[in-house]
């Protein structure tokens, strides 16, 4: 399936699951404004390319599963953009929720794309074993162990300096482990060995670093029609990025030796089991910035 | 075993799972600083007396079931009482989270107690149909059509005369379903039969219907002392309420009635399955309010 199929399925799942029966309308509206509001949708895409290079055709089960992680990510962007995080006006171009709606609905609106997920999981046409290993990584990836925690260490960490291990650690948590489970997650699903499982680990992680970084740079050098967004935020709110602690070229760099891992990660499992990497291997050169 | 020892097993099982390696310390001492602040636990412990009476003994596994829907309470008073919602100071007599860390991180303690129950279901040693099953009720019962659309509902009444009717949607969504899931996970373990399963449910939206008539009485009769928060807040804030809608007499009478209702489904349940009413019975009992 090619790439904007892929991303049609996965608005299509997240809207069906809208589609029932409102309790609250204005909360639906509000969800459904920041789940329009597009993006890249590069969390379920790598989810579903995954699964295709693990040589499995993809179903509904597969689009909810998607679904499910693009819904946590847009919860937190919601949530991070409040007055009391990131204070942002826009968002892709667009205004932010709360700014759109009011500050109560987009609190709210990202609660319940957060708890509306597992619910998806759970209706997803895999047997319960595989949908439980879901939701066990899905919550691990998005909570206290993950997303969240690199949230607030972002929070704590604006307007001091901190160390580059410092720096990681806020973004293996607070983008990484997110997209990191796109990876692990298709090998759930394809129900692959424990040693491919390792490994998917490891590639989600570093394409998780290689997105931050590739975020840092962007904010630095790309205007607001590029970015849809305020550039140069990271610079007035003086948080920490990896153009600032590395350089711009170095970063650059950093992101280029970074995706060269991921190929040869790419390369290993596919020794280790049927895998086509052309699609996935794609969108990871995607990725890269020619400084 | 006894309702503090219940109370306690809660009490672990939600600790335990925050006493793993910890990646942002600050959150978990603001989750943990809202868990440890007390409140009845009426949830889980509706969910283990009812467990009981269906005749199961008590495991690791239920308690890390009672604590999931303990938790997902926790989360929405956290986030219930920030500024942009009911701007609430106090809460069970401390300062509420926002006030004691900041905003931000409340918004984030919020967060990570909506996503972290589903990991902790996950975990449980039940089969995985029922931990899956558990998954999707309790999604169901706090997002989008539950929990946090009846709290959607509340914020858009404000300040509005409401009918009888709207006053109970918003209601059986916002307090309504959280405790109901306590009823009908009991039934999900236990693995009772759909009958059983349908009065479960029943049971619980009555009982959630009573707390709430029950909350709003409080709200106009208690004093601070006895409330552990500002009283007559829903009158400062023109909410809709029982007392306002239908006299404090007739609320009284709506309760008792209500909770008579429940006593009688609890009569047909252990018609049906092996049933020992007399503990849950007690608990119900203990929400009458004799004016």
């Amino acid at each position: 399936m090619d790439r904007q199929g892929k991303v049609s399925g996965v608005e299509q799942a997240i809207r069906s699951y809208y589609e029932e029966a409102q309790v609250a309308e204005r909360l639906v509206e509000a969800v459904l404004y920041s789940v329009n509001a597009g993006g890249k949708r590069i969390r379920p895409l790598f989810f579903l390319e995954m699964v295709e290079a693990l040589g499995q055709t993809l179903t509904q089960a597969h689009f909810q599963v998607a679904a499910s992680v693009e819904m946590i990510h847009t919860g937190s962007l919601i949530h991070d953009d409040l007055p009391a995080m990131d204070n942002d006006d826009y968002r892709r171009g667009r205004l932010t929720n709360h700014k759109q709606f009011d500050e109560a609905t987009a609190i709210l609106a990202g609660d319940s794309l957060f708890l509306d997920p597992f619910g998806l999981i759970a209706r997803a046409d895999f047997p319960a074993e595989i949908r439980i290993n879901l939701v066990q990584e899905l919550s691990d990836s998005s909570g206290t162990y993950g997303m969240v925690a690199g949230q607030t260490l972002d929070m704590m960490s604006e307007g001091k300096l901190i160390d580059l291990e410092s720096l990681q650690t806020i973004h293996a948590n607070k983008t990484g482990k997110l997209l990191t489970f796109s990876f692990v997650a298709a090998g759930l699903v394809a129900e692959v060995s424990t040693d491919v499982l390792t490994k998917l680990r490891q590639v989600g992680e570093l394409v998780g670093l290689a997105f931050q970084v590739r975020d840092d740079i962007l904010d630095l050098t790309a205007d607001f029609e590029d970015l849809g967004k305020t550039p140069q935020k990271d610079l007035l709110a003086e948080k920490s990025t990896y153009p600032a602690l590395l350089g711009l070229v170095e970063s650059q760099q950093f992101l280029n030796h970074t995706l060269d891992q991921v190929q040869n990660l790419l390369k290993e499992i596919a020794e280790k089991c049927p895998f086509q990497a052309k699609q996935v291997g794609q969108l990871i050169e995607s990725l890269r910035l020619n400084g």
